[in-house]
């Protein structure tokens, strides 16, 4: 018989905002496998279980430790923030599975940061939207700036992951820098810090306001297309172009709201 | 006192592929709005609740009726399918909600189709991606082409939503000869149709061979980036460009499995 192994997007970190889906396959679990951080926002609930994790980085080990530990016979469950199969860990374990044929993996999805910092924002991604991570540790700085203006040639909502960390400061404003070449500064915009936890920062601002920004490795920042306005605080991304535009876009921009 | 509307994401329609956020905004609701096809999904659980709908193409009766039922005390939630933000009433809820001035919205993020797709496919969209819709009901055809064009240019990964209706049937194929102009014939793709639904159908295809597929409005199509190969029947889009390029890209494509 083979293995399973669960990998389960779980979401912000919030209990509520995980499927059931995802909270059975945890609670099926012998062993749940993770980094730190996660493990740490699962709490209580399945602070019964077998908690095992590697330090950041060290994702191949991660995943080595969860198919040897299915190979005991151990029902695994691998968590990841937000959704499993973006910027997770579910293609690394398909990578790495090719050497245990006796183990099958199962995908769980989870609500992504696009989605709920988006829903704390408003609708900024209502239409076609791309989704860029701002972190060169794996891709070449030279790809992400490719993709940012193909991003703005396509006029697309612009969702952005690990906008800055310790190392990496200014690349939100290496980003924005890049953007005012194609895109005008008063493009509405907005970011969302910690969603779904303890100290969520909710802000609109624009595109220029949004180059001077602090932000960190907890930030999801979100650029709205050219038709894309600020209503009553609300980031909008219109589901199309049956309302006329309006011309005093982001005429109330730079709020800033703490939940 | 003001009104709260929650416009909540309900996922693929599975009770167990929504969140308990989402779950509890609908037990304290008097009464759920949304398309008819959506109020069914939600089946036994909350079969006593007032259910308000109005038919296709009529959204902004549809927000209306919402508003409406909230100045008279009740507790509304609007369903939409997938995430409230993604392609869903979440922004024309806001536009309409500048009249109902009594009102506040709370978006409920769900489980969109790039997810919950991604997830029965793999890991097709484990890196920077696109999401497109094909439908021109609301967005100029050319629009389309434009984005089109730019993903490729950017080499994202790309999800398509809509990509067929009874009166767009060849759109898809439309899609994808734009895209053969500039993306090679053997690009790794797939599609699932009725995803966490009766009927689910995963296929891996390659980018020629998907031109020819017959698809409909609930078919979610994948594309892969330069990078993404077929595994084990699997989409893989990888996290990076830490490992190797295989060179024997989707050796093992046009697979079919119903579950």
């Amino acid at each position: 018989m083979k293995h399973k192994i669960y990998i389960v997007g779980i979401g912000p970190g919030r209990e509520d905002m995980m499927t059931g889906q995802a909270l059975a396959a945890l609670e099926q679990s012998d062993v749940i496998v993770g980094y730190t951080v996660y493990l740490e926002l699962l709490g209580e609930r399945f602070a019964e279980k077998e908690q095992l994790s590697t330090p950041m980085r060290q994702e191949k080990e991660r995943c080595r430790l969860c198919f040897q530990e299915a190979e005991k016979g151990k029902q695994v469950s691998l968590i990841c923030s937000g959704d499993a199969g973006i910027y997770g860990m579910a293609s690394l374990m398909y990578e790495i599975g090719k050497e245990y044929p006796d183990t099958v993996l199962e995908v769980i999805p989870g609500i992504t940061a696009a989605s709920s910092g988006g829903a704390a924002l408003g609708a900024p991604i209502n239409h076609d939207f791309c989704v860029i991570s701002l972190s060169d540790l794996l891709t070449p700085w030279e790809k992400i700036e490719r993709r940012l203006l193909a991003a703005a040639e396509g006029d697309f909502a612009i969702v952005i992951y690990n906008p800055a960390s310790r190392k990496r400061k200014d690349y939100l404003k290496k980003a924005c820098e890049l953007l005012l070449g194609t895109i005008e500064e008063n493009r509405c915009c907005g970011y969302v810090e910690n969603i779904g936890r303890e100290g969520t920062r909710i802000c609109t601002c624009t595109l220029k306001e949004l180059k001077d920004q602090e932000v960190n490795m907890f930030t999801t920042v979100f650029i709205g297309n050219s038709g894309s306005e600020i209503l009553d605080g609300k980031l909008i991304t219109k589901r199309g172009y049956q309302i006329e535009r309006n011309t005093d876009i982001c005429r109330n921009h730079g709020g800033e709201r703490t939940v």
